[in-house]
């Protein structure tokens, strides 16, 4: 299967690294986007919607030599800040010492991508709309919306990176033996916004990921460069608590008095926001295979997870540095690339939705739990006097490159373990001086 | 919400059964259908591919005055007869003296209902094709492919009877919390067929639906009123044994000699038809809600499930029963028809789903095992002896209205019952002389 010109669907993070990735190869590569171009519109700025960076994430950027120029406007965040109902707060690190995942905006990493895959001799066509695509063929009519103009494109291969609701990927529905499911979550979202300070100054802890876990609902807030923490509420969409049942201020100031009473005056637009904000949705999106003839699916087209472990770009990126290798390995043999890619990537995505899931509990619920809190004493402990020996769920996720699906069974095997260890006779007196040996050898990864 | 103009996509059974109720309640109705007229074409006749009409599916054609001219193309089917590899048989009736399934050409009982509906004064619109429809509001663009011509519809409502791979179904994907799954199954299906012997005889017994299991695939025929045998192979797609690994008259031949020798003389044409006839698939289609604005789905369009408790259509049709109680419950007012419509439905689609895969099991591996058929006597027995008080799960299934999603939850129960039965001390002799008053006490229904 001979390859030159290549169509990637989607100007978004995944598609942007990936036509850099493709370029570095000597293919053509355009890329067609059907919003306007991101760096003309305005509220696509400096806040917005943040993204947590981790390990996988600037391995993915640093093969295109973006990691530096990222670095400048990420804010790494070392732990947990949890914030209970009385106002104390709990710092739980997420790694040893040095390890973090970095607060980064959007919609600023988007810009910046664009601008350096353009400079690499990417061709970038922004308002430009799939009419529609054939999912066997190299073919797709697409739409010039600044003009109205209709046109054929027949590239060689195109690349479905068009997000949770991949054109590309509804096209691929009607092939014979896809599978494929969507399925919403009980919870939506809604995006808040703490401002900054006096002179750029922020008004909670900068170096943390905040969480306020109420166990049917949290709020999270995220450092931006600005001062300013982008706020999320996750909450039921319906039912006796949730977002349906907050219809008057007074309902929504009620709310927050009641469970994140510290928060309600870092929140000057509260009212404004609540209601004038859209509420989001959260959809899983699962596949099989990525696939057919010349197309293919990646990232959140292929496997959109939720956002609780903050790994879907961070998983995006690294189904391009995968792609990077197999290139390489089979020598630009897209006959072989794409079924390997696929193979390879589709059980690692599996089990990132998994630990997505897993994660939302674990933040909402658990964050806050005597108990939860103390097997991640006993594995933070483990951890580090062993580093060579012992890693946690988190940091394999987080902070190294082990497949997702190691880290599944990992959090399986772990949790297992550290709940058999609880039941330990006077375990909470006795950890750390009579059985760290003994729960030391049990944890060991294998 | 008002209605009078109703479209319904798709001229198959429940888009034919359901224009009938829609016209018997006053509305306009006009049934689109992308193949040109089944009455026309050929291969649509008197074999293809065969249904097993049961109780629910007689009550929605009763409702409609349509039961006694269906009985007379059907041949009722009042067991399995099962043929092992040495060509032994043996015969389980379904249910007791009298009741039985029903094999139908589904071609023959098609064309009986398009001409029934249109004489009931519904519109029939062939070789009409979706191209695009809006999921929220009334409004489908369409073209009629004997003429090229394109049209806009804009009914007071448009119903998806569009089967498995419905249109309407697929348009609905994007609208919000649209939860969707479609699964492919590991085995494929294959028709071929027994002839009729001389003056329109059967070659092999008429009253019994045919079954050679051979765990990891069967073959299965149903007669059809000319005297030949519809027969179907279910067997995986790929692997050792499979469609795929049969590729020479040679691997064919091996095949029949090995597993079903005692039919392979039965099927003259097996070489010609075994490779000129396509490979079907067989998918599981899940979703929810089946309503969105003014479109609605129904039958497979809804709930596609695999053929192995010969329910696809009669839960298809007990859809439209149960709607058309619904129309006068609700007074013509759609706005509630609709939610409670797919309330109601959806637990029973995704029972009968289950029980579909579970029989499949039981059909192709069980059917023939000692435990199975030993549990399979007993159960018969307790509902001979007490008719009132225990009822089967095949018999609530297909000789009665109970709901599906009770009939699953019994099957877990008794089989359950009955499979801590076959562990009582020396029960295979002793189980009818002394302990059935025990044995039906644990298995009648609550």
């Amino acid at each position: 299967m001979q390859v030159k010109n290549i169509a990637i669907m989607g100007a978004g993070l995944v598609g942007s690294l990936l036509s850099m990735y493709l370029k570095k190869h000597g293919y053509q590569v355009t890329v067609y986007e059907r919003r306007p171009d991101y760096r003309k519109a305005e509220n696509y700025g400096g806040r917005s919607i943040n993204l947590a960076i981790s390990e996988r994430g600037w391995k993915g950027l640093a093969g295109v030599g973006l990691e530096e120029m990222v670095r400048e406007i990420a804010i790494p965040m070392p732990g947990r800040m949890i914030h209970d109902v009385q106002g104390n707060l709990n710092f739980q690190p997420y790694g040893k010492p040095g390890e973090a995942i970095n607060s980064v905006s959007r919609g600023g990493l988007n810009v910046m991508m664009i601008d350096a895959a353009e400079k690499a001799g990417v061709t970038y066509l922004f308002e430009q709309r799939i009419m529609e695509i054939d999912p066997s063929g190299k073919k797709a009519m697409m739409e010039d919306m600044s003009t109205g103009r209709h046109y054929t494109l027949e590239p060689d291969l195109i690349i479905g990176a068009d997000g949770a609701y991949s054109l590309v990927r509804y096209a691929m529905l009607k092939t014979d033996r896809f599978d494929y499911s969507q399925a919403y979550e009980a919870h939506g979202y809604k995006e808040l916004t703490i401002p900054a300070g006096p002179n750029g100054s922020f008004l909670i802890d900068r170096d943390a990921l905040h969480i306020w876990p109420r166990k049917q609902f949290m709020l999270i807030a995220l450092p931006n460069i600005d001062g300013s923490f982008t706020c999320t509420l996750f909450f039921s969409l319906e039912g006796k608590e949730s977002f349906e049942a907050i219809k008057t201020l007074a309902d929504l100031d009620a709310f927050f008095d009641t469970y994140f009473p510290d928060v309600k005056s870092l929140i000057p637009d509260l009212h404004h926001d609540f209601f004038a904000n859209p509420t989001g949705l959260l959809m899983i999106v699962k596949c099989f295979p990525w696939s057919h003839g010349n197309t293919m699916l990646i990232g959140d087209a292929a496997h959109a997870i939720i956002p609780f472990y903050g790994q879907g770009m961070n998983c995006g990126f690294e189904d391009c540095t995968v792609l990077d290798t197999l290139i390489e390995e089979f020598n630009h043999d897209w006959s072989k690339i794409m079924p390997a890619y696929e193979r390879l990537r589709k059980p690692n995505s599996d089990a990132i939705a998994d630990l997505a899931k897993l994660n939302f509990i674990e933040m909402r619920d658990l964050v806050a739990d005597a108990d939860f809190q103390f097997k991640k004493r006993i594995a933070a402990k483990v951890s580090a006097l062993h580093p060579d020996r012992f890693i946690p769920v988190y940091s394999m996720v987080s902070f190294s490159h082990l497949p997702y699906k190691d880290a599944l069974s990992e959090y399986h095997r772990q949790d297992a373990v550290l709940t058999e260890i609880l039941g330990w006779p006077e375990i909470e007196n006795r950890w750390e001086t009579d059985y760290l040996p003994q729960i030391a050898e049990r944890l060991f990864n294998k």
